[in-house]
């Protein structure tokens, strides 16, 4: 058997009552290091579960998957995954690859900040699509998820974005080489979100959005050091919400009154 | 302090540990029953958690609420909520209302439908805006939330239909009486919803979807008597997915190729 277990947004107590059971009895646990990260890391998960627990990096999840799962043929084999496990493309495609395995799965879902975004007090129901934005560089500023938050402002919506994580990804240099040398992990800001949102919008004035409109900063989203801020897109560009995971929202031009009172106490 | 505990949407196992922990310390726990369900009642619940639990329905929820949040001003109260606690306008509303009140309030999160929804292989980020499919009466059959079906397909995006709860609804009789009498429990099925679908397509029939348009059902999403099946909207109509709650998608018309070999498994 092979699950797939969510752990939820905050730290090592987030996880469910039936994730905890299935960790405790598994033969082997790994926990998915690159997608999100909790206010707690390994050492804090091992020691709330009382067991120990493999990293499973990108290169692990991609190549080495089809070895895990054969092996879960015959054992108990769980990967958890912070917030839900079904939010990225990879988890789903490992479900498709047991099943050509013969291999049972079982999901158990939890808190991802595709729900728990509703802490700032925007409604579920008026958001329209999910975008990601990426850290650009110097040869690379991809801006499709632009067109998809207007898309979302000129229809009324308010627009949830994901922000950006490199963990363990190699270095341009080494890409070539034997030995592969890893970047320093990084976490996209609100701040650098902002700031590239404000770019785009120079160069295109007319869109609907401009430095004055509001945004919803919010920080480490379910956990007790959560932090919500309401600002313009020119203030959100020099304002800290401190350490990861940061999130960001374009809410919709007319927000609803409730909605409104609610944001009013994070400006 | 009040807590909004989510429950998450299977069974009692289905509460976070940090969730339960607050469910056994509380003075009071309340447990939310008409804005969604679990595959367990208040017994089995009663039971996971050894404690007694109070029933708050609408009326409760609505018009008692601050009696309750004045209460928790000097004792510890929580009210349990299926799926995750801020999915409804009415828990929002609570904890504005605590706030004027000086009531300290904590949200903890849990996996809704929202999110879980996930669970057919159609990728979150391929959302479009959620919408709620009401009961239809002999006089009143509204059909707003076919043009936000259209306005997602047509931008390529699938569409999360949440079905109605009809629990603890006054009959029309007694609305003027002094003593209410209650309709039964109801929760619309998949069937249901694909029927009034139709005949609203019947109306429009070049808005773009059809009786051959593709729907995927899914029954009680997260428990593990979960049951998803991909049909038309036409075969859907007749195609009995069992015991509540029931949810509808309606997909883009054009699936990725990895979400299509993950909706192939349910046809």
């Amino acid at each position: 058997m092979f699950y797939l277990i969510g752990l939820g947004l905050g730290d090592a107590k987030d996880i469910t009552v039936r994730g905890l059971e299935i960790v405790k009895r598994c033969d082997k646990v790994l926990l998915e290091s690159y997608t999100s990260i909790l206010t707690v890391g390994k050492e804090g998960l091992e020691e709330f579960y009382g067991r120990q627990l493999i990293l499973a990096d990108r290169e692990l999840c991609e190549s080495s998957i089809d070895e895990i799962l054969r092996e879960a043929k015959t054992s108990e084999i769980a990967l958890l995954v912070v917030g839900d496990p079904l939010g990225a493309t990879t988890h789903t495609d490992m479900l498709l690859r047991a099943k050509d395995f013969g291999v049972e799965t079982q999901i158990v879902h939890n808190a991802s900040i595709m729900n728990a975004v509703s802490c700032c007090g925007l409604q579920l129901y008026n958001y329209g699509e999910t975008v990601s934005i990426p850290y650009w560089t110097d040869t690379w500023k991809p801006d499709s998820f632009f067109e998809k938050i207007i898309g979302n402002y000129s229809r009324n919506l308010h627009t949830l974005c994901l922000l950006d994580i490199k963990v363990k990804e190699p270095t341009e240099e080494s890409l070539c080489k034997k030995v592969r040398q890893y970047m320093d992990p990084k976490f996209m800001s609100v701040k650098e979100a902002a700031s590239q949102l404000l770019q785009i919008i120079e160069n295109k004035p007319d869109a609907g959005l401009s430095k004055s409109s509001l945004a919803v900063g919010l920080s480490r989203v379910g956990s007790p050091e959560q932090r919500i801020a309401v600002k313009t897109l020119e203030d959100m560009q020099s304002f800290d919400l401190g350490a990861p995971l940061h999130s960001l929202v374009i809410p919709a031009p007319n927000i609803h009154p409730l909605e409104m009172d609610y944001l009013a106490q994070f400006r």
